[in-house]
């Protein structure tokens, strides 16, 4: 292994495997034999190799660190379409995307596992430039991936590539529990930032030139927040990234879980001017579209200002502000959004499929 | 939740989703808004609930056993087809797959995470009976679905359904190391039983009435044989599953790791003769083709008895044999096979794809 760009950044551009040999991925690069082993050896050790992932047995080893108490174990599988949209990628986005759950649990990463599914016949180059993201996200996060598997399906069983990513966190011995059941009455609801961004950003490249915006995804990793919030002490219950089906989803779905209500307010939502515009065209709500860098927060009234102040300190959440906050046990778990003239409304969760595989 | 199935084993046959409402997957199954809700309710909540999927997090906390010194990480994804076969389905492959390799690295499963692409249109039937079987086996393996997570991608992007299972277990304190690195000239391998039977399952399946034969795929949780040998404390120093490549590609893999040659012999590794019979027709070599339910053990010369005694106490290891030897230094990491004749050949790692999807 000549370098190591996942732990210095130093990438080669140009693809491992000799294009001239291999320019598509074939059937056999996931039979298991020798073609499979070059694949993970040129490529994927590559991009990817630690001490974790170079035990190279069916599972990887991982001592935990001593105060470990609990782990926070997380999945999800990724399936954007494209692969490649403005501020980020199907690697990034697998990488970034479970480390956040983690961090909703108030975890540190301890690894990550890396499952590709691949179609006979995608660009070798395409996927070279994936596991270079996925190695760069981790070091960006401040992880590993210490076990992986790779599958590839017959043309036109797959679309280029899935991916699938768990993740393993530990979660110090004091820290309190962060859930939707810890959520209590009169609780302060924080959003981190601006809402849309990642749904209009793969929206727009997925329409093409026929709707072009300057909108990135707000994809990037969470815990630098998190953890300035959870080593501080507050009276945190809950967090929540608003990926799929937005902020109106995850709230409606903490309701559920804690059986309380909230009260938002909807010019309190932060939507820069783009995306409202982009969501009009579209004939989508902010408020469901897909986040990948935006959480909420549910912490106790008196520690509401020091939350704010923490967040506002990292880049990732610098737009924090109060949006609502959680009402009493005879209200029910229902969600109440206050339009600007002062009237409630109920804010119902999704009823189908907003924007499908935008993540 | 009117019955835990997962738990109890009494499960109701009908799909707890009413088919006359939605008899086939949707995009809108996937979209993170009421209808994925009611999927993950009524139908993964009613097959698998336990008390960390009930969480209902975006990830799952976990409490390590006491004497927890070190985690084993492990993930693969299944695509094999067809999604039924003979002595098992996807549901079943994807629990086992994954426990399995747990036990190789001689941990016991705390968790697995569950994370489902679904095609459109695949028939919600279909997904019961692969959830229910998840449920069953989880209960069979003795450990339970944690977390998950469902995509629905459109029609003709995936092929019924895909899963990824990752898993987390526990190694004891003071359990030895079991890796390919351990493995030490003289050890003998021991091979748990006979060879082929989930390739040659799942191709009869696949080739339909062309090719019948009544052998049942070997897939089968390997955990309470190795607890076995684990808890005996043997001189232990490598297990490997025998999956995609079969015995010969995973000799090959751990030579290269262990940087020692193996001799095995021809006549000791047991084929049943419909297996025998079937490689023949279709053109396969029985040991590079995939099992579910076997693997090598490389143990000291001095516990290989005792090592055999264990294993065929258990009916899944009831055929455990000693097939070959660890060669010393001087012969490079080269696997031989000695032919009934008595001369030797090297036995090659699978150059390419022998049975695609079989996994």
């Amino acid at each position: 292994m000549s370098s190591k760009g996942g732990r210095n950044g130093s990438f080669d551009l140009s693809c491992p495997i000799p294009l001239s040999d291999y320019p598509r991925v074939t059937l056999a690069h996931g039979g298991g034999g020798r073609l499979m082993h070059t694949l993970i050896e040129k490529m994927f050790m590559e991009a990817l190799g630690n001490s974790l992932l170079e035990q190279k047995h069916d599972g990887a080893l991982i001592e935990p660190t001593a105060d470990l108490s609990r782990l926070a174990f997380t999945t999800d599988s990724y399936v954007v379409s494209p692969l490649f949209f403005p501020g980020g990628d199907i690697g990034s986005l697998a990488v970034f995307g479970t480390v956040n759950d983690l961090a909703m649990c108030g975890a540190k990463p301890l690894a990550l596992s890396l499952g590709l599914i691949l179609e006979e016949g995608l660009d070798m180059q395409v996927l070279w430039l994936v596991v270079r993201s996925v190695a760069d996200a981790c070091a960006r996060a401040g992880t590993v991936i210490a076990t992986g598997d790779t599958k590839v399906v017959e043309r036109g069983k797959c679309d280029g590539l899935y991916i699938n990513t768990a993740g393993v966190g530990a979660i110090s011995a004091d820290a309190r529990e962060l859930s939707p059941r810890a959520v209590r009455e009169g609780d302060c609801i924080i959003l981190s930032g601006d809402l849309g961004r990642h749904g209009i950003a793969v929206m727009a490249r997925r329409e093409g030139i026929s709707f072009q915006t300057s909108i990135d995804s707000d994809l990037a990793p969470l815990i630098a927040p998190v953890s300035g919030l959870v080593d501080a002490g507050l009276d945190l219950h809950c967090l929540r990234d608003l990926t799929r089906g937005g902020l109106a989803s995850a709230l409606n779905e903490i309701a559920g879980v804690s059986g309380l209500g909230f009260r938002i307010e909807e010019v309190g939502v932060p939507v820069v001017e783009e995306v409202r515009g982009a969501c009009e065209i579209l004939g989508f709500d902010p408020l469901y579209v897909a986040n990948e860098g935006r959480f909420v927060a549910f912490v106790s009234r008196e520690d509401a200002d020091e939350c704010l102040e923490i967040l506002r300190k990292h880049e990732v959440s610098s737009g924090a502000c109060v949006i609502g906050e959680v009402l009493g046990n005879d209200s029910g778990p229902v969600v109440y959004i206050r339009s600007p003239i002062g009237s409630d409304r109920v804010l119902d969760m999704l009823s189908g499929e907003q924007l499908p595989r935008i993540c």
